[in-house]
């Protein structure tokens, strides 16, 4: 299968170190807010690919997400503020606090969108003795300096600086993009090692004093610890490709002398109606937001009909669109799951399912062409209904389709399907039914209506008829 | 109020360092396991304690629990395998995957049992740079030694050993309860740094070479960090005051010269038929194995009914005798919210429930003595259900004694309250209660339990005269 490398600037063949066990690092959420839409793109695409890895290539994965507990600075600077000190000074609290509070917030969010748990889910603060060893380690090679209790990372000394990201050193230093600082040697330089200023909560005890390390090297020290040198795959946000990422490949190549990554994946921008989210002007939706609005399949639906690198631009009707879309596929399961007679089996649907197979494949297998791979099973769902109609499948096809869209969904995770078990009790479920029956009779829609939900949760689903409910009734237990 | 306090070995009135933040430091779990029923007792305890001074006392309570994810050794000894690390071994998996497993679990049993999350659950591999710290003062000051990569506490240094539990040196010296380690100068000696031997996993740079933290020095670390010293309440487990409280105690106070901790308050041991917790027996309940049989409120509200401090015994009958204890509970404040008229108010009710409140304070002051504090609550039903029968309860005397049942179960949570916003369709109810009655006519008991429990779930109490289920129905909503 390929894989667009930033690194590489194509797509490339992917091999992994070991055959049997992809290692990735996913750059995690420095805990001091709730989580957004930006982050539910990436963190469902990252889910996506691991378990496509684990269920369609019968990989291992060893999947690290770190957290930024600490030395992440306003703005992605260098100087300023740390952004949890910030929130534990406006909310009275301890920094640890904001932290804990946050940590609990994000597994929420996630657990909710059914992204699995991190193998390793390393903290910062739970790193600082591995990253003074890393800082110390780079002054003595030469490639870090210390001035005043500060380390910066001197950019000149490493040569292939700036090849992720294109921005190489001399064009930085042309740039107005890096502040001034007098204590850098060169503007480029970053601090891989900050002093603790009076009052700043978060700090250690290191060979420089008192201080908190920078944001880079926190990841270049976790990444390295849980997962070697070179792992396969680094992910995250494709605004963290310069300066963070770039900065990690410099500072863990300094380190280790060998390669840090093979594949650098990038998730591209989320926006709002065209426009970057900001918290500012209100264009922003959290994950708890989206979710009130939408169930987690929905959304996994609506992020994965984008392919992860593509900028997405939520407009207000995006969500309903996949709720639409979703609803065909789901009804299609439905269908196949119900319909299905005991007519002879067809191989012309086997080889329409094997061709689906092949084509939903080719195009995972092409950078994790999820809109593709999304459009082949609406041709093979176009296809089948046909056969439905005419009544043309077999018991035994339609369990492969199934068995097939279940495959699909241990990746997806947004489908819906049905099982034979029912939870109620029979004649429970057929007084419910009499009752909705009733209420219909009556013209009584929102009761009918509230009844069906009621027996939705007892997983049955109901069929009407146009005029007689009760008459044409079908009974199906969602799994 | 007053305190059981270890350390004096009597009751004392309690007065917090700062009157309007109360500091607690609870021993929290070393996360290789699931959580069972003796983890219960002791949170909920806590839970219990720290939510009565905020609801009661008006008072802040910054509540720390630590994690402990380190040093932890198999038998709590000072030589042998990290009990982590031999989790991971047995797994096949890093250390840091076992961490994290069980992080998630222990969370998910906390919350379920409606333990309010610690302010700030710290971790031992979140503070190794000061263990360091502390270990390097330890020994600076004269109380600690190394020896081969290992740093020991020398207990004769410290002329308070055994104020907690009263094993004192030459009690201990003579005992066979320490093992013997050659490296150490008195067998009563205990590591504070250890040497990480070939293999070990879990190990950081410090002054003495490569190593990892003994198990007590974490807590006198993480609790002076972020309560100071001394600080209110340190609670935990009573198996744990030897020796892991004492050798707190006698780290914390040789570091900081200053007491440690106000108040030692310990909870006692949980048995199962008289006998002790084991794994290797069978004789073991895990959270999740509790929360299949019984609700949260049964099982709080059944620790509860012990005090604290006192050993618990649970026999296959306890949970079902406290599930129809709170049942009455519950069935009161089901009928005080419904069955009140417009009876005149009444001022002997009032004087009830103000005389109540104050034995129930009264209790509760008295070193969290709940089982007493629960035998009042029961008089008072007593004496009120009579008035109930003779309807000499007005609205506002049935709301005073409703807020003040709100306000214990605010410590509690245990109770069952019903609001008047109802979560279904009135005609979707009356359709349910109408299916119901006819599965009752025709004897089908077991569907008419399964609609019952529907209605439950839409937050509908039914109360049936024995025989004309719907005619004497009442309906009312949980809150």
């Amino acid at each position: 299968m390929k894989i667009f490398n930033t690194l590489t600037k194509q797509k490339e063949e992917f091999k992994p170190v070991n055959p049997n066990m992809i290692k990735m690092y996913i750059c995690g959420v420095t805990v001091y807010g709730n989580l957004h839409m930006g982050h539910i793109r990436t963190y469902i695409a990252y889910d996506i690919m691991r378990n496509y890895f684990i269920h369609f290539k019968g990989k291992r994965v060893l999947f690290v997400q770190n957290i930024t507990d600490v030395g992440h600075i306003m703005g992605d600077a260098d100087e300023g503020e740390d952004k949890i000190e910030r929130k534990a000074n406006l909310e009275e609290k301890h920094p640890m606090e904001i932290v804990d509070i946050y940590i609990k917030n994000m597994w929420k969010g996630l657990d909710a969108l059914k992204c699995d748990r991190p193998n390793i889910a390393p903290r910062a603060t739970g790193h600082i003795v591995e990253i003074i060893d890393a800082v110390a380690e780079l002054i003595k090679k030469g490639y870090a300096y210390e001035i005043e209790g500060d380390v910066y990372f001197d950019v000149s000394k490493f040569k292939d600086y700036g090849s992720l990201s294109g921005n190489k050193i001399p064009k930085l230093e042309a740039g107005a993009r890096v502040g001034i600082n007098n204590k850098k040697r060169h503007p480029s330089d970053f601090a891989i090692w900050k002093k603790a200023e009076q009052g700043h909560i978060m700090q250690w005890t290191s060979p420089w004093g008192k201080g908190y390390p920078g944001w880079h090297i926190e990841c270049s020290v976790m990444s390295t610890k849980y997962l070697g040198s070179p792992f396969d795959i680094h992910g995250g946000a494709r605004e963290l490709a310069f300066p963070h990422h770039e900065n990690e490949i410099a500072q863990s190549e300094a380190l280790t002398g060998k390669k840090m990554v093979n594949y650098w994946a990038h998730t591209g921008l989320l926006m709002i109606n065209g426009q970057k989210m900001a918290k500012s002007t209100g264009n922003f939706i959290t994950i708890d937001e989206a979710l009130k609005k939408h169930n987690a399949g929905i959304i996994r639906y609506f992020i994965l009909t984008n392919h992860y690198s593509a900028p997405i631009d939520i407009k207000p009707e995006s969500l309903d669109s996949s709720k639409k879309a979703l609803e065909r596929i789901n009804n299609f399961i439905s269908q196949i799951q119900q319909e299905t007679k005991d007519a002879p089996y067809n191989p012309k649907i086997y080889e329409e399912l094997n061709t689906l197979k092949s084509k939903f494949e080719n195009a995972m297998d092409d950078d994790f062409n999820t809109p593709v791979a999304i459009s082949y099973l609406f041709d093979f769902i176009g296809y089948i209904n046909k056969a439905l109609t005419s009544k043309e499948i077999s018991i035994k096809n339609s369990r492969e389709i199934i068995a097939y869209f279940k495959k699909i969904n241990r990746v997806f995770k947004a489908f819906k399907f049905w099982s034979n078990k029912q939870k109620g009790n029979n004649q429970e479920i057929e007084d419910l039914i009499q009752a909705r029956g009733e209420a219909r009779k009556k013209g009584d829609w929102n009761s009918a209506d509230k009844i069906r939900d009621k027996l939705n949760e007892l997983g049955i689903e109901l069929i009407d008829n146009k005029d007689k409910s009760t008459e044409y009734k079908k009974i199906r237990v969602k799994s």
